[in-house]
């Protein structure tokens, strides 16, 4: 199943009594949201109380006002959205409500609603001499409005949490609503041997006895992290696996890139050797990209290989390290330049481990998720211009499905291509510029995702170029990784270190340069000989002080 | 195709005239054989010519001469057998040919047999009036035993070569003959990420250029080699890898089993970035086992995995580690305890190598060649038995025989179980007891083939005493690794020890030791819990100077 952007809300119509307010703050508890109620807004906005407003302005004021209220709402955070029971009557107001997610008409009889409008009403249209004769005369005249809906739930029933399960289960298989009503989302990986899971929570780590237990009470399995994310979660991790019932131990490793050697994949094999691991064990790798790709490689070669599970921790290693397959220690000669292909037997990333993460990190893991995007996924591109400051604002929602679909992009790539030997290329996408600039910056100048921004933005000016995509695809991205707080430009690089640095590009196979290319936001097209020296002359409007 | 183990001999039988004895020799030469003809041995043996003794001693007693000839003929090195006519007569001598190898019979017309019949000629049996009445009434006589024949290939024809090329057609679809028609063997083997060929073949390394093209001319490569094997081959293999159009390099590392470090392995990555091998090299391994391994682990991991070939010099690592798929390197800790699973690209074992091979090394290689033939291939164990001297003579046709052949046992028992979890315990016969011996006997007294031929006596005998098998089992799997040179019995070990190293066996898990054992030449079963004090009793007899 395909993780789909999240509804920004969830509407509630139906006629009056028919219990929208009370249902609707039920079903807003029961999913975390806040709770809208459109007549509240309405009344707030006028200053004034809905009869006030009929009797002085009139019905098409309130509509107005109503119409006004909804959309604040809509546009508002997540929440569920309680409304009047003629907000259908502007087949607008209802176009509003569908596009920001689902919407749920509550119905019940003429004689219920009756009943439970309280003798000495206030509402406005039933101050007439027949109430009931009037309800079921509006109840058909709003028929047509209210079918429009996308469920319609029986709210006859005494017991409202009837109507409450009835909603929930109907929210729980629509797609833009599963990542709500579910607290934990999985991502299931076919990889070349076997499947494995990836599982999405906030405080997943707190959960780990349960969600990682071994198969046999005193399995062994080692920990490793950095010391960095060691000295926040390593007790946490290792006290919830030994409460799991393994044998676990923990080993660190320095923080930083300059960790990933040989020299700390041998001092892992003699850990493991003196603690008497043998091939039944497990291996944590607890940490960012780095720990995960040293843990992993270790884990690989140890014994021909034990099993291997992931904790990341930072957003890098969360959406993209951490389902690509991939394991290695650098070399003097290159990055990554001893490793092998070694699936984990599962992933589970805790996301309040976000909240631990710098800044910095955080939007430099963000190029990765604009890039899958940009490649892969319209509708999370879409997501992202929509919700961008609710992600950094680490809304759980908004959270989840960016690293669950993000998860499903990378592994559906990594599938079709598990040994990189072609589909692959297509997550290279900003990369070849970017590449081009990390080796000309200082190693600590420009991160991995900083390089990668600009090198999309670079790319897809290329692109637009070459007449391969049209302006707005180009301006889309760079707005995007502007608000991301990514650079589009690099300052302090050297242009003909740079230049240079492009045309010995390792993609280059006997002088053609093969580099993936952005047609339309969320598809991806493979360019078999670009030319490197236009290539070059883009790379000149993103480096430098100035922007093209 | 299940390589069967060749013919002893090919037998040319049929009537005076139809030219067994031209057609026997061009075939022999063909195939690489000697010829043998019955009639010539007769009249050695006899020290008269046949029609003298027709003549002085009768037809039964020249009958009785040609028994015995034509079994010295088939018991004798592997060759094609020229017979008389008659041969025929007796159906016991058609049983002895037809088990020795396929039987052709050449057929004539009348006509074409009394005109290549010398006028003046000296064949007893058609000095009469009317030779081609004669004949008509033979022929008629003999047609049921000549229809005993394998094949009957027609000779009536002027040249001669259409005759040789019928006879060769057949045997290259006997599946006893096959080896000997073809000058190269090859296994194909199916490997979890594809298939792959193992070529034997006498001077292959002479035909590197051919057997291991670069895809394009200039890639590069590196050849890994001891630098024992590196003083002995190295110069041929790189020069033919250089006239294949690669461009080669070599890398020599250390003798024996030393050499299998993680450093070495640092050392082999250190050259390869040097020489800017990219994800398009090949490294060969040529070498033993030793070097197969380290080389495969640096392979596998360079660059996350380049292609990996194998030539492999010593007997173990052709019929063993070649076909295996596990590369590694050792750790203070435990042998192979740093490695992988990673399958070559192809494997050419080049069998004139084994020339150069130390006879210890040998005979040791031949504890495995043993090893698969009593869990896996009574035929084999059959033709040990049978021919064990020249393989050890190294007879092109044995040696590609037993090399093809153990490779296709490893590579199918690999291919039911690629990560070594469960089927590949079969090929632990005789591991168990060897692994102790092994582990206290010190590094060089007790080569790895020598003690696991002890182990097979010492486990045959357990399951003997466990009612397992019967005693012929036991005694001819003991017999064969005596004739192969191999020890049955281990001196020096101390009993004490070797006992202690059995109850610590790794392969004992949870108190349990599972072994597996013949329970009749040719098959294999897995014992799931062994007695240990009872296999340590059967220990008792394999060591010290005394046998049982």
């Amino acid at each position: 199943m395909r993780y789909q952007s999240p509804a920004r809300a969830i509407s509630l119509v139906g006629f009056m009594g028919t219990g929208k307010t009370t249902n609707g703050q039920r079903l807003a508890k029961q999913l975390g949201l806040q709770c809208v109620d459109t007549d509240d807004t309405v009344q707030r906005l006028a200053g004034k109380t809905i009869p006030e407003i009929f009797a002085t302005d009139g019905e098409e004021a309130f509509r107005d006002l109503e119409t006004r209220a909804l959309s604040m709402a809509l546009s508002g955070p997540r929440s569920v959205v309680g409304t009047g029971g003629g907000v259908v009557l502007r087949a607008s107001n209802m176009e509003m409500m569908k596009s920001a997610g689902p919407v749920i008409c509550l119905e019940a009889r003429p004689e219920t609603i009756l009943a439970r409008i309280p003798a000495r009403n206030d509402r406005p249209l039933l101050q007439c001499a027949d109430p009931a004769g009037r309800i079921t005369q509006m109840l058909a005249e709003r028929r047509e409005a209210y079918a429009q809906a996308d469920y319609t739930v029986q709210a006859d029933y005494r017991d409202r949490s009837v109507v409450l399960g009835q909603m929930m289960r109907l929210l729980e298989n629509d797609p833009r609503t599963t990542l709500m009503v579910d607290r934990r989302t999985r991502v299931h990986v076919k990889a070349s041997n076997g499947e494995y899971r990836i599982h999405v929570e906030a405080g997943a780590f707190d959960r780990l006895a349960r969600l990682c237990p071994p198969t046999a009470a005193g399995n062994p399995c080692v920990v490793v992290s950095s010391e960095a994310v060691a000295a926040l979660y390593g007790e946490k991790v290792l006290g919830q696996l030994t409460c799991g019932g393994w044998r676990a131990h923990l080993v660190t490793v320095p923080n930083g890139e300059g960790a990933k050697t040989l020299q700390n994949a041998s001092m892992l094999y003699d850990r493991f050797a003196e603690m008497g691991l043998d091939s039944g064990a497990t291996v944590f790798a607890l940490g960012g990209g780095v720990v995960g790709d040293l843990a992993g490689f270790a884990a690989a070669t140890y014994r021909r290989g034990v099993r291997f599970a992931q904790l990341p921790t930072s957003l890098l290693a969360q959406v993209d390290a951490s389902s690509g397959g991939k394991v290695a220690v650098n070399h003097p000669k290159g990055k990554n330049l001893i490793g092998t292909f070694y699936q984990p037997a599962g992933v589970v990333i805790d996301t309040a481990s976000l909240q631990t993460l710098p800044e910095r990190e955080l939007r430099s893991g963000l190029a990765e998720v604009i890039k899958h995007a940009a490649i892969a996924d319209a509708g999370m591109f879409a997501f992202l211009e929509r919700e961008l400051e609710a992600f950094c604002a680490l809304d759980d929602i908004a959270v989840r499905y960016v690293l669950a679909r993000n998860c499903q992009i990378k592994a559906g790539v990594v599938e079709r291509d598990p040994y990189d030997r072609g589909a692959r290329a297509c997550l290279n996408y900003g990369h070849t510029v970017g590449h081009a600039l990390e080796r000309t910056s200082g190693d600590w100048e420009l991160k991995h995702g900083e390089a990668v921004a600009i090198g999309m933005v670079a790319e897809a000016r290329f692109a637009l170029e070459l007449g391969l995509c049209d302006e707005e695809t180009v301006s889309r991205q760079e707005a995007l990784i502007k608000r991301a707080g990514l650079p589009t430009h690099a300052e302090g690089v050297d242009i003909q270190q740079a230049r240079e640095a492009l045309r010995v590009d390792k993609k280059i196979a006997s002088g053609r340069l093969r580099m993936p290319l952005v047609p339309r936001i969320g598809t991806v097209q493979i360019l078999r000989d670009a030319d490197i020296e236009a290539l070059q002359g883009v790379l000149a409007t993103v480096i430098g002080s100035g922007t093209a």
